[in-house]
């Protein structure tokens, strides 16, 4: 690709050689000349006036000091996402059912759709305009695809899942799984039926081996631009607003509502039936045990101790009660002493 | 489905009109005319008295305060939980085994028993009446189904599996994979070859993408009426007691005994070998870390707090060692001081 | 097998009968007269001294007492690893391709490969020989396959992966998923393409359910010997050195380095971007929030406690900065005091 070429699909100013050929991507200490990177800020000003890269994206501050070709953009990063995609362009099988796949008569493909081998599609689902399904996935009757979606290998959406536009599953997700609802009785628990479904609304991602479980009554309901990470359970009847985004091993409780505009961390827990509201970040490994009303950034996680040091301190931890009696008994007994 | 038909169905006395038409379930504070709900005690006797839902079920002790039509329960909950497989039945495949599916020669196949596209069934397999296996399964050669138990998709049972009568295993988990035994040798780890199997019994629910090990002589066992959310990690030669319910993302470790009728919250790890009594609830996100003997309720989760707050507790705690010093030689001092 | 045949195959000398015939493994104190068992050291002096084994494996420093029939090993255990692969041996597929597999005609594959059901091989990808591909499994265009490597079923290898040779890859396990990378946008998030790959060097074991990702631009890499166990989680780019260990529900954070023979808890979690020395050990359930340049021992996992006494301790670890601060009070006026 052409640096010009680069410059006009980005929609970014070049300077430098507009013919300079750019075969791929590198990162920034690395880049030779036939390759793109990016710097974001002042912090790595000096990485990039070592650079050898071909063009590098900067932005307008650092543009004057650049050494070599660049193009001058307002989110650096966010360019060089985009530039991703054209200097690497994602392998797309040809659209097309392989003749092993099993499409129910009463299903509908929409133009240009791709079914890989061993996929099966159930009885009236419907599947958009120039979707891709991998090889081995289970789309269960009734299920809706959004034009543009792509799902990977071995995924599973299950009765009453919608999922929409451009919407992207990574491989052995299951979408749909019965919710976890069951009522004691003598005789053991006895499972309430998960009727509800799950929605999924546009620009989706959903990470490998990820499980999101159909509601009880209502739907499950993840709206536009959420991004989930892989091994992430969400609970039957959850809510997750627009563009949160939520990192690997979360498990996120039934009924949970997660606001807008949220970071999660990995391996964080969130309690059932709290709710956190928009623009709140909770720091990996936490648990977040009650709802979260106020924007800001909130955590519970332990960090790291040498396993002796910690263990001193888990000692010294089980005995806070009672210290915390003698610092009072301390205090009675030395203002007395001072009166 | 009428009113009086549920009251059959259900075994509960009804009061109200016999002929009034029910079409599904609905949250309480939303249940319309033709719909039916349910209250569990007296903290919602408010709700009830402004409900509008076709039917309620309701206990004995707010029956007579209950504005609308309503069956009376000694459980409600529990009579709702069968009333939403009556109202919303499930959708199962008609049996027959699909044209795709590989069934071994050897293996057999009980009455009614349906197959679904692409799943394959090894040598001498044995699959009871009315089981219903999902597309995509793969059932080892050797492994029992008992009658009535559902497979949904994707689901892998491997070598030396026996799962009991009205299972029901969600899609991806895959139940017998290899414990994670080895010894240490001064070329690397030596796995032990893992043979134990894993023994299911009756009416056991296992949740999407749960893993559950094969031992590695004898056999990870899990006794009636357990039910096990999504992704949980459940080691080999564990033994979970009967009814016990098990939250997702749990992780269990090799030869841990949990006992009958716990509660284990999600994202709990247990250690491995160590042994849980009946009757034990663990709270969310802790770490049994030892052996319990005594029923009761345990926890170590550490709750949420603005990250500002908990980054200043946790500089406090590292010093708490020191503190406690500290605290001794103040209760020498003001000791001296008083005499 | 007879124990001469036993003994003749792990090289050990063999104390007893040659021609005791051995059908199984047993434990310790459980195995009777045609089975075998292990003694790794003095603390089970006494359960040898009862047991009835056929054939026990010992250390030289045991022998003497041993009242049974024995093997002298220099590492009992890593004798009895070997042992159980010749007692029980692995159920292998014979060679073939079943017939309802799916083989890319450019795809090449090696001498005595087994390929399962409903598997399908995408175009370009290099099969070893000797290689097991189970079930379902997906292996994407232009992926290889190292000789007498062995996949489960409906394993998921993406596009750009290797793995190396005598691998052992459990069920539902998921290499080569898009690494989880963002550029945060006005419009939401910005997908940066994944195109880094997997590699994995040899004899590597991977668990059930597990997922790697992708790396970015270069490999996310795993290097000879290492194990991993089920439900794991390995971000874009990470490295994990050679003969490392790490059990079931880990989390490790995208570009986390990993060093070599290090052991991680089961359910830790790893941040991005740190570095782990080799030889370091992180007990279960911990947080690794930073990076660790000394081997040995670290930790941060939460012991359990009664929940009442757990929720006192939580008040009052919530009030220690607040003591810190009374405690200096007390200091001060104690000083006062005494002078």
């Amino acid at each position: 690709m052409k640096a010009s070429e680069l410059a006009d699909a980005l929609g970014l100013p070049l300077v430098g050689d507009p013919g300079r050929e750019i075969a791929t991507l590198a990162p920034l200490e690395r880049a030779g000349p036939d390759e793109l990177s990016f710097v974001v800020g002042a912090r790595l000003r000096a990485a990039m006036c070592a650079s050898r890269a071909g063009v590098l994206i900067v932005p307008e501050a650092l543009a004057a000091d650049c050494p070599v070709d660049h193009l001058i953009s307002p989110a650096p990063y966010a360019s060089y996402a985009q530039a991703s995609w054209l200097l690497t362009p994602e392998l797309r099988p040809a659209p097309g059912i392989h003749a092993s796949a099993h499409i129910d008569p009463t299903a509908t493909l929409g133009k240009d759709v791709s079914v890989g081998a061993f996929t099966s599609v159930g009885a009236g689902a419907r599947v958009g305009d120039g979707v891709i399904l991998g090889d081995g996935c289970r789309i269960a009757a009734g299920v809706e695809i959004g034009a543009g979606t792509r799902l990977f290998d071995n995924v599973c959406l299950s009765y009453r899942v919608t999922l929409g536009e451009h919407c992207r599953v990574q491989s052995g997700a299951v979408i749909g799984g019965e919710g976890f609802g069951y009522a004691p009785t003598a005789e053991g628990w006895s499972a309430i039926h998960q009727t509800g479904g799950v929605r999924i609304e546009n620009r989706v991602h959903i990470g490998v081996n990820t499980t999101i479980d159909a509601g009880a009554i209502d739907a499950t309901v993840i709206e536009d631009g959420v991004i989930i990470d892989n091994l992430i359970q969400v609970g039957h009847n959850v809510f997750i607003g627009q563009n949160t985004a939520i990192a690997a091993c979360a498990a996120i409780g039934g009924s949970a509502r997660i606001g807008r505009n949220c970071l999660i961390g990995g391996a964080t827990a969130i309690n059932g039936h709290i709710e956190i509201a928009d623009g709140v970040t909770v720091t990996g490994t936490s648990f977040v045990s009650r709802s979260i009303d106020t924007p800001g950034s909130y955590g519970s996680a332990v960090p790291l101790q040498a396993a002796r040091e910690w263990r001193r301190t888990f000692a010294a931890l089980s005995r806070l009660d009672e210290l915390l009696k003698r610092v009072r008994r301390l205090e009675k007994a030395t203002s007395k002493l001072e009166s």
